[in-house]
């Protein structure tokens, strides 16, 4: 028998995890228990300390709903939802639009609204237009290409957050014409506060961190052939624009809408945005992030 | 703005945790997002896989009820609780008796029993006589030293398992008399399976592993001006004794039952086991464990 200790119990639970028949779990594994011991031995976690650690991470989880996931909230606030998608778009799609964070509110069966239509139920509040084309990597036109939005009310919050699952707004899901064209109307989404009233809530105000997302628009694009992309736009006078609670921004999704005339409103100001898919990898899932009722099936 | 990419991301996640108030929150976090990241770099972790990932974590917090703390399982099966266990005697109670896992089966609230009593509804299934005494570091008896005993019945099963919160059996808190010595009647505890029905248990399976832990006896010993020991004997005719799933025997910590006629009950078989207690280093917590009814209400 070998007596366990600080410095052999690492490779006594690798050992043990020697023969799992998936190699890839077993790589993801071994990877995973080298820092978590490497971690705890840095810091020399004391008991209290990792029973505080357990108790959060149970709390995480018990969050949880099907409107509601904390787990994601999480790993966006500790950046490693962010670092796996800008792995995958440098390794997948590094011709294509930058790709970001998925986030805790997206549904999957938003309304179908035809072009021009307002996703919002309040649309004299801030209005603006969208005018957008999805391309290839070409520079052609994808036609037909299928586009799903959904943002935050011009108070700065979801519909998920006010009406649980029972209520759609401020989301949708639009056909772009032969041309790879879209436009609908919106209103300008405002900054917000994550959910701060969890677990999660508790660790980003006990870092000092303010916890708000600068204002944007989140956008799922998908077309056969091609890899799906999900992104967001973000607007560039917002004050949180620099620091990002979830890390989401990067410099080419930065938006501002501008006066424009030649729209089909042109009393609205406008906010132009081309995107561009890569070539479809053959990937299943591309992003960190699903409908949370969808998440709970997954999970039980 | 800087550009997030994977090699700049985490550096932007530090820099918005540093401001954190309380310096060991923020050594303990930002050693944490440096591992979790170096890990989701080192295997390329992708957003399909991570995705797994958030659902197995929300999985485990969910498991969790007053009567059951996967998380703590999940803590155990990955060797953490061992290894902090590990760190926490080398640092803090070198001469003492080793400790071992807590586990997720201990209750706060244990019957109290006379000495010479028996701690099991059926005592005459494979009966046995414990006898030790709870010494100091310098080998002196202490007196009245409050000792707490847990175990599986005969056929492997907690208490927990079987009746929920509702009803206690196989666990009882005993006072050492004026030298320190107490005794009990038991029976042989049997090897079981930590519970497999839940993200844990199907963790285990996928890594080939048995699940299954060696036959032990837990105890929890305190005494006024000594550290709480939280420990377990382990049998060592158990065919488990050198693979147990949660990484919890040491050498010194290996009992068997042997033919003893001087004790009070002759014609049991008898374990002799001594305690060493270490002066109190004034910590609280000293242990990877609770009460789970007791975690729960820490979380909420």
């Amino acid at each position: 028998m070998v007596d366990l200790t600080p410095d052999t119990v690492t490779d006594a639970v690798l050992a043990q995890m020697a023969d799992t028949p998936d190699a890839r779990l077993r790589e993801i594994m071994t990877a995973a228990v080298k820092h978590l011991h490497a971690f705890a031995r840095e810091v020399q976690l004391t008991p209290q300390e990792w029973l505080m650690g357990i108790a959060f991470l149970t709390e995480v989880g018990q969050t949880c709903t099907p409107s509601r996931q904390e787990t994601i909230l999480l790993s966006d606030t500790l950046g490693l939802s962010a670092l796996v998608n800008l792995m995958h778009d440098s390794t997948h799609a590094h011709d294509a639009t930058d790709s970001s964070l998925l986030g805790p509110f997206y549904r999957d069966s938003s309304p179908k609204l035809a072009l021009g239509d307002s996703i919002s139920s309040e649309p004299d509040t801030m209005p603006v237009v969208f005018l957008g084309q999805v391309r290839d990597q070409d520079g052609h036109g994808i036609a037909h290409a299928s586009i799903e939005v959904w943002q935050t009310d011009a108070h700065g919050s979801y519909d998920m957050q006010i009406h649980g699952e029972s209520r759609m707004d401020h989301r949708a899901r639009f056909e772009a014409d032969a041309s790879g064209h879209f436009h609908f109307r919106t209103v300008r989404p405002l900054a917000y506060y994550i959910p701060l009233d969890g677990p999660v809530g508790r660790m980003v105000k006990a870092q000092n961190r303010h916890g708000c997302r600068p204002a944007h628009i989140h956008f799922l694009i998908t077309a056969p052939g091609h890899r799906e992309l999900v992104t967001a736009l973000y607007l560039g006078d917002d004050s949180y624009i620099d620091s990002d609670v979830v890390f989401g921004v990067s410099e080419a999704l930065v938006i501002t809408p501008q006066p424009d005339s030649t729209t089909p409103f042109p009393e609205l100001p406008a906010i132009r945005y081309d995107f561009t898919l890569a070539q479809d990898a053959g990937m299943a899932a591309s992003r960190v992030g699903a409908d949370p009722s969808k998440l709970m099936q997954t999970a039980h």
